[in-house]
């Protein structure tokens, strides 16, 4: 059950940004994606060849903060904030690339790096939707 | 899709614990549990009688701080500390029943109570049955 | 004892960032600013017009989980992107910001608002010190 | 500049904790802790020897992801729930003993471990104080 679509829907001020799917999406892919990030530099660290995942563990951390953090403020509706939303979603693009980049080098031999990496490139995809329609 | 429960398969180390679907439905219902815990805080702050709902927004804020801890260590396979996982399992019981029980107070008035008490009694029966299954 | 002026010394490959002071100056600020604006979001939930802290309220919550992110990910040295520090201390500065000028309305009535406010723009004064270090 | 020792000190409630000292100390450590410990598993990724620091490293994870967590519930006096903080603070006193303790192994060859070891035997004694004066 994904209890954040309930929830968006039976808040009591309604949504303040139109596009209630686009958001749920991006509230959703943030999550997975901070989930991800986690479990990917645990996996890392358990592999043989830890020491050629350095970065990869590093930026796993970096992106699993970043996108909990985007994950949390964006599924509160009251009273936001709406450059808040655009420079933390914008983090979150840059997170979710950097780290999909990095993971995208050892996907070939790493099943949990091949995970991540569409994990973040689909954080990053909705994130980028989110952003575009808070431009406007 | 599940990102975690794919992220347990290709491990490699594989599970320390030996139920992976209980271990997976443990962490699954942390992270959903922590999301509602956020969303129902948010929601309370936004009610016409805030000032009744104070205790429960309070409760809501340290549930979703210790699931949100709880599931994150629980998806950590690598070099795992059983004393670590029984503590913070317990204490992930003990926030999700009293978190529980003020929510069902207001849930006949408030929907995202509803479904935020919800939450935290999957979240504490999983967290039950995890812990149960680690004590034999 | 601030131990994370000790472990930024005490690192096995040094700084990536050259001016060491002024790092430790943002991680501390961080942590300062997220603590501070925690402690604000739960005075002001106590008070008695908590109807009219809403929104400072919701902005402390938002503040804090950044600062948080961005004092992880400045506290991590190996294997640094300079290009997510950018982008989250950027973000930083923006919540910053912007909960300081909501707590700076409550701070003749409120002192935590008050208290709260100045922790916001030290941090937000030593985001903008080191982003601009970062951009030379 | 201490903020949470002002925060606790202009709280609209006043303290449920009966000794102010003795929660500003606990508080204090966790944070503290927290973040020797995100510093100690970023400095043990540097290390030549990462793969004899792998154990290290998760259990640094751990105990900041618990000591955060703590700190953050603890820093919150609006309707406490004296259950919740008895539960978390027993985790954290066990976090930081099975953290200590593999940061002690690693002291004599690394000054971060033996940094940390210390934050973490700190923050466990601050908890014992705190929850033997809550069972009282």
């Amino acid at each position: 059950m994904q209890f954040y679509s309930e929830m968006l829907r039976t808040h009591p001020r309604g949504m303040q940004i139109q596009n209630l799917d686009m958001l749920a999406e991006c509230i959703k892919t943030c999550f997975e994606c901070a989930q991800a990030c986690t479990d990917c530099a645990d996996a890392c660290l358990a592999e043989e060849n830890v020491k050629q995942l350095v970065r990869c563990i590093r930026l796993n951390q970096d992106c699993a903060d970043i996108c909990d953090a985007t994950g949390r403020i964006l599924s509160r509706q009251t009273e936001p904030a709406v450059e808040i939303f655009r420079s933390q979603i914008q983090s979150c693009i840059t997170a979710c690339d950097s780290c999909a980049s990095e993971c995208e080098i050892h996907a070939p031999h790493h099943e949990h790096c091949r995970i991540c990496a569409l994990a973040c490139r689909m954080c990053q995809d909705s994130c980028n939707k989110l952003l575009k329609s808070l431009k406007q």
